[in-house]
This record gives C-alpha cells, sequence and structure tokens, in this order.
C-alpha cells in the first residue's frame, strides 16, 4: 500500500452517550495531523454534531476524506437517540459496530481499533455476555494466530504512566486470593512483549507494585509479597524480563519514580485507576495490550448526564486515537 | 502569657537516622518566621549538624532563642550515634524523648508536638510496644480528658490533599472485614471534629472513597458499599456530619475532585497514601487526630540509606512545623 498506513478503526459506541460528540471533537483536532480514523457507526447521528460528514464504502477511502470530513461506514440505527435515554433497540448495532472495527483491523484494512464508550446495561438486556470491550475484543480475536503471550492485559496511561493491571473488576475483598504469581507472571510476559511489540523499547523495564503497605514489611503486615510476588518477580527475571520486586505501591506514582521504568504491573483496579487519574483526570487511556488487534478506549464512560449538552471533553479519546496511532506504527516496524 | 503562643516540642526520633541533620535543615528554613520548636533531644548530636545550638533549661526560653540558634532541651544519649546503624543502647532515650515532648504540650508549656522519624527495630528490641508514634501517644494521653471523640484517627496531608484512615497497617486482606460502619462512624467523627477545632473550618465537607471499583457498581463489584458504607454514611449525615455516600476511589484526587471536599476517608493505607504522595512525595505530612495533643510529623522514615551524607530533604519536616503550628493557633482560638 502505497498510500501510507491503514486508518484507524472507531467504533461509536452507546448513541446516547458522548460518543458522537467527543468523535466529532476529536475528528477536529486531529483532521490536519491525524492519525486518519474511519468512523463505524450511524452517518445520520454523526452529522448531527455539526461537523461535515462522508459516508465511505471501504475504509481505504478514509485517508482522502479525512482531511475535509469525518469518515463513516455507516451501519444505520434501528430506532432513534435520545442523549442520556439509552436504547434497548440499538443495542444489537453497537455489539455489531465493534465486531465490524475489529474484522477491519484482523483483515489489516484497519490499522487498529478505538472503541468509544459503551454502557453495559441496554447490552446486557440485548443479550451481550461479556463484561465490557476487552473481553469481548478477545473473544472476537481467540481464533486468530497471534505471536507470543496472549492476553488481554489492561493498560492505562496518564502522561508518562503505564499502570497495567493483573486483576481488574474484581471486588477488593477478592484480590489477594486472585494474586497468584501465575497471573503476575502471565501479565508481566504480556506487558514486556507488549512493550517491546507495540511500543519501540528495545529492554522494557517493569515496576510489580506490591498488595500491601510498605511491601508488607518484611512480612510483619501480610505475606503475599514473600509467598508470592517476590517468587514471581525471580522466576520473571530468570526468563529474561526486566521486573523489580515488589514496591510498596505509594512509592511508585511521583515524577521520579514512574521515570525509573516503563510500565508497572499493579494488582488491582483502584491501584493503577488511583495514580493515573490523580495525573491526569481527563486524558487517561485504557490499551488492551496482547491481543491480534491494537485496540485503545478513553478511560470514562458513556457521559449520560452529560450527553448532547456539549460540554463533554475529547482529551480522553484524541489521545486513546494518537496512542493508537503511534502503537500501529511500531507494530508496522 | 505575652510572649505569643508557647513553642512546638519536637522529638528528634532515631539519633542514628536523617532526623537531626532534616531539623537543622528546618531550623535554617524557620528560624526567621516561625514556628518556633525546641528540640527535645541530644545536644551534642544536634551541634555536630553544623548550626548554632543552645541549650535551654525551660520550652519557655525557645522563642527567645530560635531566631539565633536551634534550642535544645538536652537529654544527651547514652551511647555514641553512627549515621545508618541504630543503636539498642539509645532506644529508651527515643522513647523518653516522644514522652517529654507529649508532656510539655499536655502542661500547655508547648503548644504541640512535632516528632522526627523512629525505627522500629531497635525500639522493640528494646521492649518498645507500640506500632508507631500513633499508639504511643494515644496511650501518653489516655488518661487527660478531651471534648469530642478520641482518636487516634492518621491524617496524611499533601497540597490541599487531607486523606484520613479509617484502617492503617493492616494487610490488604484483612481491610474488608475491618471497615465496620462503627469505624467509619467514628473516624468521621474524629475528622469533623477536628476540621472544626484544629483547621478552623465551621462546616466541614468530607467525602468518603468507596472500597471497590466503580464504588462496588451497584452491587455487582463488591457489597461493602450497599451493606456498610451507605449506611454508614447516612447514619452520619442524620448526625450533623456532611459526608458523602461512598465515590469511587479513582475520581477523588485530581484537582477539580480535591475541590469539593475538605477531608476524605481512605478505608485502607495505599488508597491514602498512593494519591498523597502522587501529589508530593517530599512535602506530606502525617498528623494524629482527635487526641487531647497536636501531634505532626513528616511522612517519610528513618532514612538510614541517606543518614548522615548531607541529602535528605526537609521538606516534609517543614511542612509538619508549619502544620503543627496552623493547628496550634486554630485550636487556641
Amino acid at each position: 500500500m502505497t498510500a501510507g498506513p491503514a486508518p484507524l478503526a472507531l467504533s461509536m459506541g452507546e448513541p446516547a452517550g458522548v460518543g458522537p460528540e467527543i468523535i466529532a471533537r476529536a475528528w477536529t483536532a486531529l483532521r490536519a495531523e491525524g492519525p486518519v480514523f474511519a468512523v463505524i457507526g450511524d452517518a445520520a447521528l454523526m452529522r448531527a454534531q455539526g461537523q461535515p460528514v462522508e459516508s465511505i464504502l471501504s475504509a481505504a477511502d478514509a485517508p482522502a476524506v479525512f482531511g475535509r470530513a469525518i469518515p463513516v461506514l455507516d451501519t444505520p440505527l434501528p430506532a432513534p437517540v435520545t442523549p442520556g435515554r439509552p436504547e434497548a433497540a440499538n443495542a444489537g448495532a453497537v455489539a455489531d459496530w465493534i465486531e465490524q472495527a475489529v474484522n477491519l483491523a484482523l483483515s489489516g484494512e484497519a490499522s487498529g481499533v478505538v472503541t468509544a464508550p459503551i454502557a453495559k446495561a441496554p447490552l446486557y438486556a440485548a443479550g451481550f455476555r461479556f463484561p465490557g470491550h476487552t473481553e469481548f475484543i478477545a473473544e472476537l480475536t481467540a481464533d486468530t494466530p497471534f505471536i507470543g503471550t496472549r492476553g488481554p492485559v489492561m493498560m492505562l496511561t496518564a502522561r508518562d504512566l503505564r499502570a497495567c493491571l493483573v486483576t481488574i473488576h474484581a471486588p477488593l475483598a477478592e484480590v489477594p486470593e486472585l494474586v497468584t504469581a501465575e497471573r503476575v507472571c502471565r501479565t508481566a510476559r504480556v506487558v514486556h512483549e507488549a512493550m517491546k511489540r507495540d511500543f519501540g523499547i528495545a529492554a522494557p523495564r517493569l515496576a510489580l507494585a506490591a498488595l500491601n503497605p510498605h511491601a508488607g514489611e518484611g512480612g510483619s503486615i501480610g505475606l503475599e509479597e514473600i509467598a508470592v510476588l517476590i517468587p514471581a518477580a525471580a522466576a520473571l527475571r530468570a526468563e529474561g524480563i526486566a521486573i523489580t520486586d515488589p514496591r510498596p505501591a505509594d512509592t511508585l506514582f511521583h515524577d521520579e519514580a514512574r521515570a525509573t521504568y516503563d510500565a508497572v504491573l499493579c494488582l488491582y483496579h483502584d491501584q493503577a485507576l488511583i495514580p493515573v487519574k490523580t495525573l491526569d483526570f481527563w486524558g487517561g487511556v485504557n490499551t488492551t495490550l496482547g491481543l491480534p488487534v491494537i485496540r485503545t478506549s478513553p478511560d470514562h464512560g458513556t457521559g449520560f448526564d452529560i450527553a448532547g449538552k456539549g460540554v463533554a471533553r475529547a482529551d480522553s479519546l484524541i489521545a486513546a486515537v494518537q496512542l493508537a496511532g503511534e502503537m500501529a506504527a511500531a507494530r508496522a516496524k
């Protein structure tokens, strides 16, 4: 292909949420410089956001259109959209858009997938059976060959922080038993390989967060560091992955600390999300590592309370598109 | 007393740690403006830090001395001090210094206590039986009358963040069972009263952090919010304490969020310490709320690895002295 990299496929997400308006805002910010994306969604709804829109028939048409209009691969919704009011009749289309975007990436017509936020309740009502995008996309790509350790691993980024999760949406009470050496090692392998393949880091440096205060203080505040985390880190180093012993989680996230690693493994949701959102509440990006397709997403929800009011910020979606573009370029090398 | 407020009593802490040198540095920073402090410790060791030192016989002498020298209420150590090498023979004196400082505050000769870091291992070897300063000072003041809900509650501050802990040095696996409605309510009462009495906030606004990701997402990611935290918050509001329902912990610590409350109740160590140290790794302060005496401390340890090398930063101790001075002024009103 002489026309430059394939565009990103951007699934429109929940149509009654902030997705359509932040996509329009992201296009305004990115139209000149890119990365180019093709929206997979409803062209009429996209047009209602006040920016020029052109329906395209193939993702390959997106680069030529992107400078003057938002290119949309149009799959119209069956039911009308009221901002803030999700409509169960539209849930099937929302899931189809994600699947189309993934298929474009699998075929090479798209260089990666960016997903606008979805709402779980209407999807569940329509029979969707995945906890979220991450698991759905893992399922859609499960039969595709992949060289390396398969994820999905969820990574959240903010500024120079890359925080990768060993457990994700588990109740806190279940976290200690879920943090096994096997899970830590598998996560570390996925992250290590992704840093090399998708981020162009030749010798990735990983940090490991501890579970307990003061990293357990030698076993006096919890035994998981001694029983699970220190042995897991040693095993990983023995296979050539540069990862630290578990470090007290409160010492990992200030400026000087972040400079000591390329990615940090966090053991539970808030251990990663608190520093990510403290550092950059509006610009965080959720990336799925270890799948045959590149996938990023804003790290916020559908924003039903503000949808359609013109106040939703596109910072996170813009950062997600930019990061997917960078990852696609690194993976293409 | 016409000579202004009583000085703060600053216990020297572990003599082989960074305490002596950061006290000298803090004095240099504060000598002109105050708050005035009297060091409770070894005058010869203090003199070895390169700043002028004067032994005083009474805390009341400190204000006259403070502009020209570090005032020290001298209790010499029995054994020589080697930076980085704690000496068990000195542990008894370290505990005595804390007790002297507390007694000065109880008698009114000092307006509050600031404690330099201590090392637990030598203290334990000498028979000290408290997990740390906080519990020791609670014990020393247990027989002193106190109007209000008695703590101790540990509060960490950084910039405009005041994070108060419901549990402190518990293994993460024990946190869910320790977070009872009774503990949450007692902590909230102590914090509410301290905000009024020690911080001059007439109508304190408290935020409550959730335990589970997304605050449990309506019970689908853990039940503690529904079973414990929401009822506790309702009970607190019924008694006139303005506290929110449990909020997702990752949405509480960015600039806009911090502006919505005066103090936040965090349920476990790293939930508070991660944002505190991400926001300000060097200047955090540890304050004990709900005791008859005011007490603050730097939020770092003894720094044996850097002690005596002249590189330890005094930011946190300086902030601790300043905060104790502000609290003493508010409590005196």
